[in-house]
């Protein structure tokens, strides 16, 4: 069995007096080369940021909460810090959030111990995100027992969202280890994810080092799939969940919840609360990162070729040379297409407003009350 | 204005007295760079036919005939070089049928003449598809001014259906070139086309050279254009229709029927009736051809790396190496999901299988027949 991954680490260098770093795999060299990247201030770390060398909804809070230890540790102007790694990407609501709880933790805290309280909430989130994990793995188990009678899943997922994105095993990857690891996933469809291929890069890894059965697919192919019958659930995770349970993920997870409704699949959002946005009242007003349209009009590969980079001019050109493209990095999924949430506390289906203000908030909220009430699945089913 | 594109041309060489050739471009290497490929026998095009170097319905049609013509001209076996053209690619029926024609012209002609009589089959068929090929234009975009009324359309194309698949301007894209040439182009929505990039390197290319506004997007992006009411009509080819409408084409179609009905967007198929296989029943009996893996596990640029080159290694390694992938050619979009399907005889709308017979045969076929009734259309249409 491989070691598990660790995507993102705290390190405070004994020898050398430099003062911490924050060590990151670089997830766009993977899985050619396992690179790690050491950041030691907040410019370096939006950078990673920008470029995906970090990336994914949880990993991001865990990144912005560090950040802002780090800048803390070392004497920059933590305001200022927190203010630059907010706003390094609009999407992922997680990243702010993470950002705002060490803040937080630092303002609080009385004089000379600012640095070590917002280290200690970050390190905070951290178990809490790993907690979460085993948690939605849990939860979301539970939940594929209930509505794929017989188990033998056949999943198919979009983009990464396992330990790579996590302090744990992931979100929606959570489930599926938690199903292989119960003998019960017959299959990982892996959508490859265009533009950046995160799932062919990143999730295949991920199957791979923990010896599942898994299949890689242009997400073209899935529709192929599901009208084979191919396909029990798709799994997914999510950057944003708006207050009326619209659900922001990498783009082409709405196309997915579209064929899943035409094919009568279940389709499973999984993801911390702390991505659900109360302050955003719906998908609509959800801001969607448009990026370089480089990404598409050329084919940068994992081998340290610039993967994601803001730059063009680092890839093969593809395209005819001023070709302009259409590149958002996310969708939105209104929540009538999408048959469950699952967070760390629980699950929520059918997907309301009122429900997903109860399970974001805690208030009212019992894991039980989901249970036995997929109704707006019910004529899905046959 | 850039010269039209010639994607396949006859030549007999005087000066040398070696025989004909059938001069290619070779799709694979577009748009980096424009190469031509000399064929001089029939396993050299099987292997442009299997590499994707030439490649496109009706172009298939169109090689298979001048195959014949070749082993013909040159002194091969007729019978055995028209069994390997056919089964060079299976789901692509025009390439049978043109290579059909050919052979039967060979044998019906008188002893000394079957060269000749080949070769001035395979010309006729070439002028037929121009020809088709500005009847589709035509009649699909009276269609387009019955389906979007006030023009200014925008259309989404998938996969390349334009010169470099015809004797012509190809087949969805000849309706897209009328309606630019009728000023009435809005916007070309250009799917890429995982996973060898035919929209990214083909159809850009083509609708550079004719100075349309176009956009590339990852095919995943697709559905965020539908929800952003970005797209007016479908428009793409097709590689065989069976007999009760159910139209085989690029994989990504059926993914894009789907989300057109979802949204209410008519999805629109341009085909000659060459491409109609009376003798497949329905979707389900349409043979889909499987391509290796390596396609989606490694990348292979435009610049001579050999896309689509059978053998694996070609190319930068994406995936975790061992990862299997499952990549299918093409999928089937059942007759209810097409709301017309256009060929150089007309438009038949709704789609169903006497009116796909009738289409096809020319037996009681009247291109008037479809005016004023796409009945199954019209619940979207608001």
């Amino acid at each position: 069995m491989a070691e598990d991954i660790v995507a993102l680490r705290w390190e405070e260098p004994q020898e050398t007096g430099d003062g911490p770093v924050l060590v990151l795999v670089d997830q766009t060299r993977l899985p050619a080369e396992e690179v790690e990247l050491l950041c030691t201030d907040v410019p370096g770390l939006v950078q990673a940021i920008q470029t995906l060398a970090v990336r994914g909804a949880p990993l991001l809070g865990l990144a912005g909460a560090y950040g802002v230890a780090l800048a803390a540790a070392r004497g920059f102007d933590v305001d200022e810090a927190a203010e630059q790694l907010s706003s390094a990407r609009p999407t992922a609501v997680n990243l702010a959030w993470g950002v705002g709880r060490a803040l937080d933790a630092f303002h609080a805290a009385g004089p000379g111990e600012g640095a070590a309280a917002a280290l200690a909430e970050a390190r905070r989130l951290h178990e809490e995100d790993a907690r979460g994990s085993r948690a939605m793995g849990r939860h979301g188990l539970e939940l594929l027992s209930e509505l794929v009678p017989g188990g033998g899943y056949r999943v198919l997922t979009h983009c990464n969202t396992g330990a790579l994105v996590s302090g744990g095993e992931g979100t929606a990857f959570a489930v599926v280890r938690a199903a292989h690891r119960a003998g019960e996933l017959r299959r990982l469809w892996v959508d490859e994810t265009r533009p950046l291929l995160q799932g062919a890069r990143l999730t295949a890894y991920e199957a791979a080092r923990s010896g599942m059965p898994y299949t890689l697919l242009a997400d073209n192919a899935a529709g192929s799939l599901f009208a084979a019958g191919e396909v029990d659930a798709v799994l997914i995770g999510a950057d944003r969940i708006a207050a009326d349970g619209a659900v922001a993920n990498k783009v082409g997870s709405y196309p997915l919840a579209v064929l899943a409704r035409h094919h009568g699949v279940p389709f499973i959002v999984v993801a911390p609360t702390s991505t659900v946005d109360l302050q955003t009242e719906d998908g609509g007003s959800i801001e969607i990162e448009q990026r370089a349209g480089s990404e598409i009009t050329e084919f940068s590969g994992p081998h340290g070729l610039g993967v994601g980079a803001p730059q063009a001019g680092a890839g093969l050109v593809v395209a005819p040379l001023g070709t302009q493209a259409y590149n958002p990095a996310f969708d939105v999924t209104p929540p009538d297409l999408v048959t469950a949430i699952v967070t760390e506390r629980g699950v929520l289906s059918p997907v309301r407003g009122q429900g997903v203000r109860e399970m974001a908030s805690g208030k009212n909220w019992r894991e039980t009350d989901h249970s036995g009430e997929h109704s707006e699945f019910d004529g899905a089913m046959g």
